[in-house]
């Protein structure tokens, strides 16, 4: 085995760049993948853009799918060579956040070890996985091994549009027979479509204006698509719900202006169910929110991880349930990821998910 | 039996009048309270102020005790001369919004009946209780027989303020071992130490700078009174948190100041509950929502209502649980009632909660 | 308009019997309905045979889809004319049951209206709607219009069949990516099926022996159906499910050997979801509870009614989620009712349910 | 240090006897604590006699108060000498049971980490702490320091007593306002006492014979005491809930009587909380269970365990609102074991908890 890999790197606010690096140290908790097939994320693009400040010389990326090479001391219960995956937020389930259910907001350095965000660590506190190896903390909580028969394309979305898209539909709470607005058809957005297609509502609102998606979108389980160019999506979905609202709004774009809509679409009683990554303070008109009165929820979800979650992930892509091979739109080698970045991040060419293969 | 009554009316903005007006008609569904005692809220101050617009010549006044004079035609299960009370908020009980479990948001006129607030009718869109008689609608969701044994004041906080506030610490989903923040020790903020302290909150921390209310927060259940004006809130709460913030925080005041304080003191995964009435649009600062990625939850509750919502807090009343007598500081006639909106809308003299008796 | 109509009468153990009766007056807060479609129940064979008892000379049926003909004095938000239908549960929406979410237990006669299947009142307790009419109690609670352009045979499931087995499905809380066992696939064990694979469940087993429900169940769901004739299906759900066992089991046919089946195919943690109406004790096997330090849970539901969960459900038929239309696979005229009772309680012919014109 | 220690060993059946063992080894993951306090359970007796299997030679005892002797080679978070407790159930934290919050099903073995009970270890599965010193297993998981002012004895029911009768009320779902029956007061049933009462019943029913139990039920928060030989419980609680029967019934003592008579006393829709370890099947009669109609909960717990449990619980002990000292009954020296055993299982001396001091 050598000793150096390739891996994309934080340079420097607007540069990420391939790099030759060491192959990362298994600790005894630790085991080590080498990536199969990988992709970019829309954090991986405020990382690059320098709005999301990690180390200079950090590996970049949080959703791998990859090969067991090696396994630490301590790990138990896997075998070199299985093929797995493991999501964006890697918990180490002995945190307390972990041992009452937050696993997402799990961390370490604090006296309780709860520190907002401390399960993202792939790509933002340790070494991600655009790369050909990663190291991956807390192994026994996080690999997840892919039943045979799925391809790595059908399983790269779950460790985290998939993951983070469903939880916006499940922390919403939906129920058969409910209204959902979908604000945003990007990647987050077409996953929280299709999951709140599978947990029973019956009319659901996708707000988009690029057609690519808005096509997706329709074909993944919209029954209503609003073009936001052309009309109002508030109105849109009073008149398209008669006047009732939605029993759900989920924002996934991050914007004061699809947070505002949300809560305007919402039925007294109604939930919005958040998903964007915010990059300014934002405001809750005072009539939208019925003064504080309108038994109104808003509840927030970062992208829940560990291989429990992604066992039952890869169960929905298994039985047929969804398929969300439509996201992936464009592939590369890794030695090509620069230019991957260069079309994603300014979104040319319909691209909705790229996939990148060492 | 005579044909007037006397009732507080509002007349203009700074102007609620004790007038003469006729005594009101029952409907089949309706019920006619003579009532014995019934209270002053906040809200009543904003309507006072020409804040919360009413129409003019309604009269005011959402908490009832009183006593059943007359029955509609088709109500069933009580019987004229019993003590009962109803909630500020009166459901119908076959509306949509009740069917599925919203009752205060309640309503009539829309298609599907939903309409925010719209269980809110007391004094608000049908003539108040702040008067020698009140027409209470769909009676039998509504009134709630008071135990033997319980005096009127022991109850008179059960229709709103016992509600509004035990709501917010039920709506926080509070758990045994769980920390709580509660801002603002008036009437509201109280009743919410207390159910915070009810549910097994074993850390409470109440905000308040009101050596008078203070002190009755002490006695009613908190573990920790801040004076806002001696420390700032939010380093406080940290530093009693040991730095791991608190698990759930109540706003009880309505102000752009304490719930941006209750957010910043979360923990992850921490749930806001809001009581306030708020003024004005919200503001929620970037770094206090953790970008949107903190899996934080900011729930609302209005007051809930309905006889078997009644029942369980006069249950609580009954068997010692709590006692909220503290709550009533002040005693007045109905017709001194202009004077107690003096007393009260000023905040003089250490007032909490006045009782009014016809 | 005539003074009296046929009805379909409880005579006697063993005998049903089309009878000329009054057309029932309506009180203020009831509706008079004009039959248009109904159909006959397992529950009403039970009446049927003497095995459920009710008053001789009660009309039975409790699926009603009819027009409005006339409306209680005190009925708003309806007019004359209109197509609706009830639930078999006809809630009041004011007991203390219902204000506390439990609105198939209301009831009235004891000292807090709580009596349990108090809710269920049509063909039970009051004049069912096998008949040309019924008077509908609470309308307002219970009148639910039907959506143009929904046929009465698609909505003819909601008020019962669909509505129990969907209800089995809910109170189990299936989640996205759960294996589901469904024990019996009558009608309420299929509609517990299109339950479980509209919430998300991803492997979804059926357990029956007839060909012609095994055959239903595949194409409205089923991943997998066993034949128990053929194999232990406690043994076929345990292989099929990789020795883990099922998150949820909904029994569906009221029987000890289904039961104790839901029990041992349940994973440490899973819940019972019971939909069955039994006829004797039950007895739970000390190694299939674990002792009862499984953390299982076993939950019962008794149909939801009103017309919030109506609507609900014709949300799901128009929407097209569901089409439950497979089930009705035999049609009779009122006058006819006697000979479908002698198909369908000897469930001969491939009978899985009946529509019924008067 | 020494190489051996004192350890109290199941020899057979009738026969637990003090034995000098070695020291146990740590692995990477684990600690070894010095205990300072441990207790008998009644399951320790169950074992003791025979009727729950353990291997012969195996320490037995799963309540540890401690210091950490030594530290596993990756454990990290923690210091040699810091004084601890750690659960009866001592969970991985990276166990698919666990990962979906099923932490006292944890386990191992199976392929996807399901067992019943596999939380459960000390003294059943791998050597527990009635012992000099105790090893425990997947220590970052499991130990919760103790803080500083509480004694030994008042943090020795946390581990499981307290736990588990919390759990029971937990599990129950209490609300404020609630009636709730707990059947038996031995230590846990005294613990599901406490714990209604910290979550907000306001009328708590103990059902006990024993004296001295009843005595300290009425303590620790028992408003109704029914001594079962003196009324027929389900008589008394029917009276005293004025025919309304409970909203939460727990079993505390794994009979069919008392499981029987849980059901017995609850309302429609209301929850059989159960706690007991039965020995044999249960029944389940018809007519308490509504036929299976009356939206009936029975739900199961097996005693929560990891570090954030307990925290949370020595929370409830430091602030002062539960004290459970009075349970601690007796005090023996570990080379007093077997007398303590023979005291304890014969519950001579109106003994409730014994505390055990190597």
């Amino acid at each position: 085995m050598p000793r150096t890999m390739k891996a994309a790197v934080f340079v420097e606010p607007g540069r990420i760049q391939l790099q030759e690096k060491p192959i990362p140290e298994v600790g005894p908790l630790d085991a080590l993948l080498r990536i199969t097939t990988t992709t970019i994320c829309g954090t991986d693009v405020h990382i690059l853009k320098g709005e999301y400040p990690v180390a200079k010389g950090l590996t970049i990326g949080h959703e791998p799918v990859g090969v067991i090479e090696r396994l630490g001391s301590a790990v138990q219960g896997y075998r070199e060579g299985q093929r797995v995956i493991a999501g964006a937020i890697t918990p180490s389930g002995h945190s307390n956040a972990c041992l009452c259910g937050f696993c997402a907001q799990d961390g370490a350095g604090t006296k309780h070890g709860w520190k907002p965000i401390g399960g993202w660590k792939f790509g933002n506190t340790i070494d991600g996985c655009q790369a050909e190896y990663v190291r991956v903390p807390d192994a026994m909580a996080n690999l997840a091994p892919v039943p045979d028969g799925l391809t790595d394309e059908q399983v790269l979305m779950c460790p985290d549009i998939m993951s983070t898209g469903f939880g916006g539909a499940e922390s919403g709470a939906i129920r058969i027979g409910d209204a959902v607005a979908v604000f945003a058809q990007g990647p987050i957005g077409l996953c929280a479509t299709v999951g709140a297609r599978l947990m029973g509502a019956t009319t659901i609102i996708a707000v988009e204006r690029v057609p690519e998606r808005m096509a997706v979108a329709k074909r993944l389980g919209a029954d209503h698509v609003v073009d936001f160019t052309q009309e109002d999506p508030v109105e849109a979905i009073r008149r398209i719900t008669d006047g009732r609202g939605v029993d759900v709004a989920i924002e996934a774009l991050g914007t004061q202006a699809t947070f505002e809509a949300c809560l305007r679409v919402l039925r007294p009683g109604g939930t919005l169910s958040s998903l964007g990554v915010y990059s300014g303070d934002l405001r809750i008109p005072l009539d939208a929110f019925a003064a504080g009165l309108g038994d109104h929820r808003i509840v927030t979800t970062l992208c829940p991880g560990g291989k429990e979650r992604m066992r039952r992930l890869m169960e929905v892509i298994a039985s047929g349930r969804a398929d969300l091979r439509p996201l992936v739109t464009h592939r590369f080698r890794l030695d090509q990821i620069e230019e991957a970045y260069d079309l994603f991040s300014h979104q040319r060419d319909g691209v909705l998910k790229v996939a990148i293969t060492p």
